[in-house]
């Protein structure tokens, strides 16, 4: 390895929603920094910025690679993360912190949000002409950074709602009605539009999908649901947390007796049953109260699931962390690492550094051509997301 | 093997919620059959006892060995189920069908209730004095049938329930605050009781079980929850759906708008967020509502997720099907087969007939050496789950 950069310790944070696959990003990067000897302690924020800002350091130099292969298998966040958003007086309090610290090199693996942080401090740091190398890596289950392919941590999620709607499909089948599924996604329909990968069998669900990037009209979902229940005699619906109503609100929001808000402006979406119950509640005031109408919200069980993970993502999510560092190492000042697709068949990806600035705050919707109509997803998606969730459980009907 | 028992055809059904390895029990008993020359067709009830009166059927003979694998690994209820409960009248029209397609074997897979409907409608047929093999075989993920150490479908779910709660303290862990996560189990706690499985590092979740065998009161239970987020900044809880206020009656039924019941008078718990919703309200009202308070209700998942099956499950599943075909071969007029556990290190069980009234309607709940106060679940019950449920993911803790 070249000795590039500037010599002293490293810190590096997990911030936003724990995944199934964080922790490889955490283990790759630590893999690399390892092996350079400018980089002299490694040292772990716990609970990102806040960890930073406090100095709660835990020292990462020199864990086994027996160990380091178990975190790597951990889902959660190890290093613990947090949904603070540093302004400029935060960001001095971190630089405050790095500068006492001799901190050099800055890894922070998140979304974009965090690759946002990132960005603030890498130019705090710059305006004090002090040399600190800067690098985000990739990590969000929704799916949503830019100039990405896809993310970290999204494949796994999506191998969780396949598996649970394949399930519940044919536990659908099994005692009909209509059933409802809440999948996570506040602004960005991909986890939800994963559902669809589980229609393996003639008359398989999902029938119906609703995404936020088409505004939810609930007399149409009512008419939606009656025709899929006239023909199937049931009903399996996927629907995104965050789906709007026409005029922008969230659905969700709305129903809301207290709306709670975290550091970022987002409010609270998941980790409660409202909306789920609410839809069930309309289809049976609309549609007739004998019928049996149930709804599951999957909570946080799509990110953190022990032991259903995608050997693509988990791959994938290692070398963005080794990949982070070896350009850090190599003498990037800043950046995020970008999954790009090489080709589908056979799949191949490639990884590429890009500016903070293009993927920082700025996020990515569903595109229009995976999208089929108000109700649907495009066969494109699915060509799209096969490679990514590796093999899934085979069914046989009667 | 000994031809007994009348030459004719066989009937099979399941009845009552899905399993993962419902279609196992299926296959078994499928293989036996086969072997029987006096079995002259074997007739799968579509919908259980509603598509006996309907004779709608599914020609389950000669199934290739292949197909049926493929069958068994699937979850869900391949030949649909009801939650028919038949009377009388109803068993007469089971009969009269019986008699009309010479059926002389009647296979049914489910619960207790299931195991009720197969004895009523063995008595009809021995009014009328038509030889009518009956024989129940176990299934329930709520693991309450007499005489069984066990049931099968409920490691299944025992499983699932582990891995949820092991990557939701982590995840809890990382971003701390209460998390309460709300289980299947009406009246018995063996399903909730499971979650102290995912208990794999220090501080590991979850940190309060409340089962509906001990009276849940709300007060107590802020209490805990205060005394424990003291303690550990956080808190994860595991509640089953069907808790009691002191006075008997369900909590979610207190909450719920409009009370649904089935056909056996049971209230519609699941396929709901109104308990959890519920609970965090309370907590969030009580003990501040800076706190970070969130619930997710494992809803179907917990029976229908694909790809999260335990191995000893699927082996016993199998094989109570395999034996309820061979006692009725044998001889037996009528009976369930129970898994009796003969050691459990090393892990070995037997399966033995037991009369159906012994099963019929009856139920049990955890017993009370499975339990620790009114809060937690002792240490023996680890013992008693822990060869049922295999191998878990492992984690690792900075």
């Amino acid at each position: 390895m070249i000795e590039r950069g500037p010599a002293g310790n490293a810190v590096i944070g997990q911030s936003g929603g724990p995944t199934a696959v964080i922790n490889q990003s955490l283990v790759g990067c630590l893999e690399e920094l390892a092996r350079a000897p400018q980089v002299k302690r490694i040292l772990g924020a716990r609970h990102a910025v806040q960890g930073i800002v406090e100095e709660d350091f835990v020292d990462l130099t020199g864990i086994s690679g027996d160990r380091l292969q178990r975190l790597a298998l951990t889902p959660g966040a190890v290093l613990g993360s947090s949904r603070h958003k540093p302004d400029e007086e935060y960001c001095q309090r971190i630089f405050t912190a790095f500068a006492r610290n001799n901190v050099r090199y800055f890894f922070y693996i998140g979304g974009n949000d965090s690759a946002d942080t990132c960005r603030i401090v890498h130019e705090v740091a710059k305006a004090q002409a002090y040399e600190l190398v800067s690098h985000h890596i990739p990590k969000t289950i929704d799916n949503d950074l830019r100039l990405n392919d896809h993310t970290p941590g999204f494949a796994s999620a999506a191998r969780f709602v396949i598996s649970a709607f394949l399930g519940d499909s044919l536990d659908n089948m099994a005692l009909p009605g209509i059933k409802i599924n809440v999948v996570m996604g506040r602004h960005a329909g991909f986890l939800t539009a994963a559902s669809v990968l589980a229609r393996q069998y003639p008359g398989a669900g999902p029938h119906l999908v609703y995404v936020p990037e088409t505004p939810f009209e609930v007399e149409q979902f009512i008419a939606d649901v009656a025709a899929i229940h006239e023909q199937h005699g049931r009903c399996q619906i996927a629907v995104s947390e965050g789906i709007l109503d026409p005029q922008g609100t969230p659905i969700a929001v709305a129903l809301a007796k207290s709306v709670e808000r975290d550091a970022h402006g987002n409010v609270q979406l998941s980790g409660s049953g409202a909306l789920g119950d609410f839809l069930a509640q309309t289809v049976k005031e609309r549609l007739g109260a004998g019928l049996r109408v149930r709804a599951d919200t999957f909570g946080y069980l799509q990110r953190s699931f022990a032991g259903c993970v995608s050997e693509v993502d988990q791959a994938e999510a290692r070398e963005v962390g080794r990949e982070a560092a070896r350009v850090a190492l190599a003498g990037s000042s800043e950046g995020s690492i970008a999954i790009e697709r090489v080709s589908s068949r056979p799949y191949r990806v490639a990884y590429r550094r890009v500016e903070l600035s293009d993927v920082a705050a700025h996020a990515r919707t569903l595109p229009e051509e995976y999208r089929a109509g108000a109700n649907d997803i495009a066969e494109a998606y699915r060509e799209y997301l096969i490679p990514l969730v590796g093999p899934l459980p085979s069914v046989e009907t009667l």
